[in-house]
């Protein structure tokens, strides 16, 4: 896609952005915000579309500038550090373990009865899998995470440091004076392609099984309740959460810190805008905001005419003085 | 409490809710909503009262549905796994560590100088136990959690993977250009029957303890900052958080991504909806919502006003019209 | 500072609140609001400045008292437990690794090839440091926290038990039915004297580095996105997060639970109001507060008049009334 002789005498060891990049950086031009700063910039090279790039010599004419910026920097990218096929001496990986062939497991990491990892898995090190579970092949488990006892995990899954799959759901009746817990018997299943943060929770179910579809991409420090179902191809971002049964259909956005309450259901598409948070069931392809979230664009101009509140006071002020005046000289008049 | 004659001849081999139950499930009523679907579920058993059940062939009568389906999910739960009794090999326990009568140390865990550790109680792998810190018995702390040293924990608790008891207190005070750290000497005590979700954080006091009350459930990545109390028989759900010095009376129920401010006290039995953020004190027995968190009914009612702002406005402007074309009027009179 | 003849004949044991002292208590005094307090406070010693005091014989007199009781906790704080100097037998520590003098690592931690720790630091148990990581002299780092390869950390950097350093920024593009991710080629900048609270998250940028400003404060929970810049001598408050690439001038206070956007830049100085969320640049020196921030005081006169919207629909509906009394009046006297 690249034209490799258009560049073949400039020297680039970096990627930056268009501000920036200095002399022997390559950067990229997504959108006509960032064409605009194209003469200034100093980048040696700048990938983009010829519309944006005019004749610039600097240029890299592609068709889609982001994923060829992905590419390149797929090339700058550090080789990184995995643990060596096999079991390093100090994991603890229990008798009747399953294997698969090409499965790295780092130090210190503990692998229980029962358990199933993939081919071409990588365990890192301080990682906890539980009895029985499984976990696809392909896959990527960070330091520090841990996997509950019988969840199921697909393949090409990332999960990075410190996520926990499979605690215990959040439920408790309240009988003589206490609380009591309700069995939470369920698991989890996170299908293929998923991503999901550091320090992010996803509980197992009360029964059946928390399911985050496939393809689905999780930031960090997120939750996700017992009995959630997370569509395929979401993206919810860091500090979302999901109480319990909650319900995301496939392509759903949550922005940051935003939430969904519980048995609530988000409609194929849906957009939410950070910090929103559904009361109730969304429907397909709504952009939403607020709290309660609704349609964006009612709650935006709902603001704007909050903000219009002294105005509109002041104007009541002054009619009331008009009509004052007006039953004055009304009076005035009948008292003729 | 459930007649077992009644089902003899049924084959249960699942527990499900009453819309998702296929016919070798059992299932619960536990409201009128419920009720309604009886007729349409294909469970093979329906666990209820008497007046939601009817004459349902299907129908098992109880008192109390939420503790029966308790009782049967018990009965469907698989053995779960804990480590063998004793001190897994990999386990780091320092000497003079004192461990009771059945105790359980999980692969690389790591107990330091002075701990004790309970009668019967379950410590995951990968746990980290702090310098004279006291677990009580019959707990289970389950994989990467961690206590820290001097922290007292009591009986029959529960600590779920990853969360972080006894971090130090956040608190600086600036001078010279820098801030300086306010030494956090004091420590933390969890009491008896205690749940804290995973990757919660249970902050060390200042001086004295933070305490979390008797039987109180904390979900997941929950903040409990240095030197808050939290009464007995409190529920703290999900992404929640407690400012330094705050106060939960007994039975406190803070929905998920609440907020309590600093030094606020929450009055006994409140109940806060999500994400409202107390910024004062809340009475007891109060149900409050919004931010700043107030009387729920005050919010709602509120909030329908805001929403009909658009109306108001438009009956302002047309006032406006009319008092105009009265002016007009008094005008077009003092002119004749 | 502290005039140790004037209490020579008091025992004190314990450093307690004012309100909350016994008989064997130090306490202080930091403003007017607790000065109104000492005549009923049972402490044996109070630290205040002399306008506070007066002539109460249990007075010691200092001109700055958060500081001396900063002092005076420094030497009621119990010797906290550190690993034994070099490295623990559990501990997994790659060849090539450099390790400065006095450097402790404790058990079960696991420190990955070409890393290098200064001088005197302290790796507690269970942490993970990656490959090339750079952690700096006289650090702390809890149990179980982590930092990715290649991350850097400054001098006398404290990193509090969970925390996760140097994952990968959250970023896709969506091509051909599916989520492509960015590579996260960069790193984490962590500048000397930060401290980071339990279970929090600084990612990895897409290039370049994620930087944590020199003394800057991170408490429990906090989400810090790739490519965020905070300066130094921020306070960041548990639970907030910041989005992609947004940025904090100088000295900012995130207060709890609050939120930055990507992209947005909050200047110099700025104040941030629990749960505020910046969805756009706020000046320098500004406090704001509310969804989205913006100035505090305006803020709060528009909740303040949100709250009289009932009064102003019945002051409207009694205009409305008036008005049509004025216009039955000028028909009558039209029809005369």
């Amino acid at each position: 896609m690249i034209d490799e002789a258009a560049v073949a005498d400039v020297v680039v060891r970096r990627v930056d952005a268009i501000d920036a990049a200095t002399a022997d950086a390559i950067t990229w031009i997504a959108d006509d915000r960032y064409a605009r700063r194209l003469a200034t910039s100093r980048a040696a090279a700048v990938i983009g579309r010829s519309s944006h790039l005019g004749s610039d010599p600097r240029g890299i004419v592609v068709d889609d500038p982001e994923a060829a910026i992905c590419d390149v920097l797929e090339r700058f990218r550090m080789p990184r550090y995995v643990p060596e096929p096999g079991v390093h001496p100090s994991a603890v990986v229990s008798e009747g373990v399953d294997l698969g062939v090409g499965v790295r497991i780092g130090a210190c990491s503990v692998i229980k009865p029962g358990a199933e990892i993939g081919d071409n898995t990588i365990i890192h090190d301080g990682v906890s899998i539980g009895a029985d579970a499984c976990v696809g092949r392909d896959c990527e488990l960070h330091p520090r995470c841990v996997v509950g006892d019988r969840c199921e995990i697909g393949d090409r899954v990332t999960l990075h440091a410190g996520a926990v799959i499979g605690t215990d759901g959040f439920g408790y009746i309240f009988r003589e004076g206490r609380h009591r817990k309700i069995p939470q018997i369920g698991t989890v299943i996170i299908e293929d392609d998923v991503e999901i943060g550091a320090n992010s929770c996803i509980d197992r179910a009360k029964f059946g099984a928390t399911v985050v579809g496939r393809g689905s991409k999780i930031d960090n420090l997120v939750q996700v309740a017992h009995n959630v179902q997370i569509g395929p191809l979401c993206v919810i971002v860091a500090q979302a959460g999901l109480a319990g049964s909650s319900h995301l259909d496939a392509g759903v956005v949550m922005a940051g810190q935003t939430g969904v309450t519980q048995g609530v259901r988000i409609g194929k598409g849906v957009r939410m805008a950070t910090s929103s948070i559904a009361w109730s069931d969304v429907p397909a392809g709504a952009t939403v905001s607020g709290l309660p979230a609704r349609d964006h664009r009612t709650e935006l101009r709902e603001r704007a005419q909050v903000r219009r509140l002294p105005k509109l006071m002041d104007r009541v002020a002054a009619l009331a003085e008009r009509v004052s005046r007006l039953e004055a000289a009304a009076n005035h008049r009948g008292a003729d």
